[in-house]
């Protein structure tokens, strides 16, 4: 549908969070993406694996690859346990998550195990466990290479950093993007619409273009959470503008 | 809202035909437009002068400027009286016409006298009066330089022509622009997001901003009439998007 296919574009359903997955499936073929990565209230995180496969087989079934979970808290060796067995039985080649510092080590011996990547994400100032891309890369650099980072961009520009030039620095560690846009360079700014805000996507966009970035970038537009849909899609209009020309 | 204002774009109110007039400037406002021209059914033709200026306010009010009417259809001289009185009545700039070709020199008086512009509206293949941009230089070309055309992108892709190549051959008689995209490049095309039809936008704001256009461009969108926000939404983004690197 749509034509550019420069970058991989989804939906972190984090977007539709007020919404059933039916419903987000549709509003999801209706701004014309083909990947998502469900967060927890579409896909809970204790469901069987024959629930799961259920959600994939209804994911599926709408044209929509589910490629990824997340943002998955870890916080205990169980749910680090669980968080794989729920991404393995779902297929998933991604989990965008958030472990514990001390559970680094079997996280990595998880990935190793399955070959499920996990990326990172770092959530801004005031964030005790990664609240910058740099406070990601520490912790993993020495790590299996599938351990790395969803770098969601609205956090890196409100903590003061440019994106791009944070997407550069790292860029063997970028598994999996999250796009928006914020109104501020600053731990107060809010989400808007792509194109109104204050982050230089142009930049941002050109890096992964040059660098051949192969994951998939995901639309996580959280303003308007019970009517997300004419902002989502300005934002992805405006994110397929920009790479037409790039 | 928007950062770009490199061209000035606007809502073709035919878009919301199917919504009142509060509901049309509430989501002109939430795609971040600040510029429409109403069609009838927002503005009915048979207003009294006082009705038009209540309505004028309203638009204002929302912080939306009424720079125009249309398509109006002209097809007796009483039309083209009416239509002259009702866009002076609400203060507009311009009227997005069809004058029947006989009554075009009383539509000449009329802007002579007036200096409301008339921007009149080719509608493509099948149209007996103005199907192509050529058809209306053809009986206007001589004559008084505020008589002019809106090209609607979308008829003069349908008609097989580049929308792009028409506005730069005739930009000197470029007054208004419906923009929207079409799926095909025949008669049969139908309106789709811009974006993912078949009109190389790209080209044609190009044109438009190398030739320094002073005119306002309209969004039309004629897909989804009951639930046209999302698709009006991202056709915005991706204007705004090409914009952001022309």
């Amino acid at each position: 549908m749509i034509k550019d296919n420069k970058i991989k574009l989804g939906i972190a359903s984090y977007t539709f969070r007020e919404f059933s997955l039916e419903d987000t499936l549709k509003m999801t073929n209706k701004v014309g993406m083909s990947y998502i990565a469900l967060k927890s209230m579409h896909l809970p995180l204790d469901k069987t694996n024959d629930e799961i496969l259920s959600v994939k087989n209804e994911v599926e079934k709408a044209g929509i690859k589910l490629y990824g979970a997340g943002v998955v808290y870890m916080k205990s060796e169980e749910e680090v346990e669980n968080a794989f067995r729920y991404a393995k039985a779902a297929g998933m080649k991604t989990i965008i998550g958030v472990p514990n510092h001390d559970l680094l080590d079997l996280v990595e011996n998880k990935v190793k195990a399955t070959d499920i990547q996990v990326a990172i994400h770092n959530h801004g100032p005031g964030d005790d466990l990664y609240p910058s891309p740099e406070s990601i890369i520490e912790k993993i650099k020495n790590r299996d290479k599938r351990i790395g980072m969803c770098m969601d961009i609205g956090h890196t520009q409100r903590i003061g950093l440019d994106p791009a030039k944070e997407a550069l620095k790292y860029f063997d560690r970028l598994l999996d993007v999250h796009l928006k846009d914020v109104d501020k360079s600053t731990p107060e700014g809010d989400t808007v619409e792509i194109g109104r805000g204050v982050i230089d996507i142009q930049a941002f966009l050109k890096v992964l273009l040059a660098n051949h970035y192969s994951g998939i970038a995901s639309f996580e537009y959280e303003k308007d959470g019970k009517d997300p849909l004419a902002g989502l899609a300005e934002s992805i209009g405006y994110v397929n503008g920009v790479l037409s020309l790039l």
